[in-house]
Parts: structure tokens; C-alpha cells; sequence
């Protein structure tokens, strides 16, 4: 188990692609995405991965995650996820100590991009790169379970 | 991935206990149960499992189990389950070809003795020992995401 403690933020220009690390192509659904319980499947590149969350509390939750085989992933992809399946590729960049995930969305998504930052701990600092846009942390639509419901595209 | 065929029957006397090859103590929550979709977690002995199982068709459904580490499972019973936690003790006893498991409750659903039997094909045939009672494969009560909401002793 982990607490996963994570900032969310638009994106206000391309530059971040100047610092990309590593890039990889992510699918995930949702088996169970409710206020107290998110089940999330991924295929992240050729690793399936099992996700179990908790409730969020102000920008923390608690997150339980394993290594599956990316067959059963597949499998639970087609047929037990609750909702449309999210792609999108995502990029590590640096930037200062940190290192961001920058999400680029495909598919009913495509047009978001997202940077999302783990920190260690709530009041943790980290540095703002140029290219970062408003904070959407707190914005609900921007969860990934309500993109897999309520896409970009419908916005 | 593996399709789980499985029927269930009461018990009608204890002579099962002559042929127990081994016996285990486990501990179950619901992290979520739906008619499509069940997320149990278990500890079984030192052992934590994660076991996600699809809608039942018939006696069958899809079921993805995968050991996950014992403190998990212990902080997932702890924090996300959403049903209370059921108790037995699995006894595994063997009858002809087969290997039935024999589960006697403790807590809340003390009294109940299940006997499950699992099939690698629906139509296949066992030998039905003489302590075997009736089948409950099709009554919802005897679930064990059931019995953790409704349990035995408020029958």
C-alpha cells in the first residue's frame, strides 16, 4: 500500500517536449469508480497492472497496485470495465527535482493533455515549468474515470 | 484469466471430517459486489489474495486471482471493504475423484457449513458423498458477498 498524493494541471504550451525522459502508450478502463472505491485495469505498454483506490481525501488517497499479466488485462478491458477505455500517451519530463507525467489523450479525449506531479508529501514544493497551465486538482471532470465517462469531446 | 464452474451444497452431517486433508483459516471482504462485478479480498492463512470475478452465467464466471501481500489485504479489509468481514475455516476433503472444499463459518454466519465443489466443465459429473445435503448453486443467500451483508444469524 501507498498513499498517492498527486497535483494536477492544464498544459499551456509544447515545451515541455523538450525535456521528455521516456514516453508509453497507456490503456485503462475502469472496473469500479465510485466516491470510496476506484478499480482500475492498465495496459502500460506490454505490463498489465491492477490498480485499487481509495477514498480521496483534499489531494491524497490511498492506492494498491500490481503487476498483472497483460492477457488478463486485456481480458478485463473488454469485458468487465464499466466504462469507455481511456488512451493516451504518457510522457515522463523533467523539471527541477521532480519529474512530471504529462498525459497526451487519443480517442473521444483527444485534445487534453495533462501534467500530473507525485509528491512525497501534501505541502511538498516543487518548481512550476513555463509550460504549466491552471491547476485542475480539485476539478472532477478531470479524473480519469469521468473522462472515460464524460469525454473531452462532449465538454 | 479462468472460468470458475463451481456448485455449492449444504451439508447434512459432520461424517466429511473423516476424510479433511488439510484445513485453512480465511478471511473475506467485498471491496465491491454487483451482479457484474465482484472484487473480494482475502487472507488466506498468512497469504492475501485479490480475486475479481465477472457476472455469474449459469454455475460460471470469469474469475482473475492474483497473491498480493498479507498487509494489503489486511489494510484493504480494514479501510475498503464495504460488507463486513466473513469468517471460516476451509476444509479441503477429499471424495473419489475430487477434492471438495468444506467451509464452516465462524462469527456472524456460525452454524452454516457449505460444501463447494469445482468443475472443469459444467456438465461434468462427481460423486456426491453421503453428507451432502441439498444444492444451493442457485440461492443468492448463500453468496458470500450475501452472507456478509445478510448473514445467518438473522435468517
Amino acid at each position: 500500500m501507498a498513499m498517492e498524493i498527486e497535483r494536477k494541471f492544464l498544459v499551456c504550451n509544447d515545451d515541455w517536449r523538450e525535456q521528455v525522459l521516456s514516453e508509453t502508450h497507456l490503456m485503462q478502463g475502469y472496473l469500479a469508480s465510485t466516491a470510496a472505491l476506484t478499480v482500475r485495469v492498465r495496459l502500460d505498454g506490454g505490463q498489465g497492472r491492477l490498480t485499487i483506490k481509495g477514498a480521496t481525501r483534499g489531494i491524497s488517497r490511498s492506492e494498491y497496485e500490481y503487476p498483472i499479466p497483460a492477457e488478463d488485462a486485456q481480458a478485463m478491458l473488454g469485458e468487465l470495465a464499466e466504462t469507455a477505455i481511456i488512451d493516451k500517451i504518457r510522457h515522463r519530463v523533467r523539471c527541477g527535482e521532480h519529474v512530471w507525467e504529462v498525459d497526451r489523450f487519443a480517442g473521444d479525449n483527444a485534445g487534453l493533455v495533462l501534467a500530473e506531479i507525485e509528491l512525497g508529501a501534501e505541502n511538498e514544493s516543487f518548481e512550476r515549468p513555463a509550460w504549466l497551465g491552471a491547476e485542475v486538482s480539485d476539478d472532477p471532470r478531470y479524473y480519469n474515470a469521468n473522462l472515460a465517462r464524460h469525454p473531452f469531446k462532449d465538454w
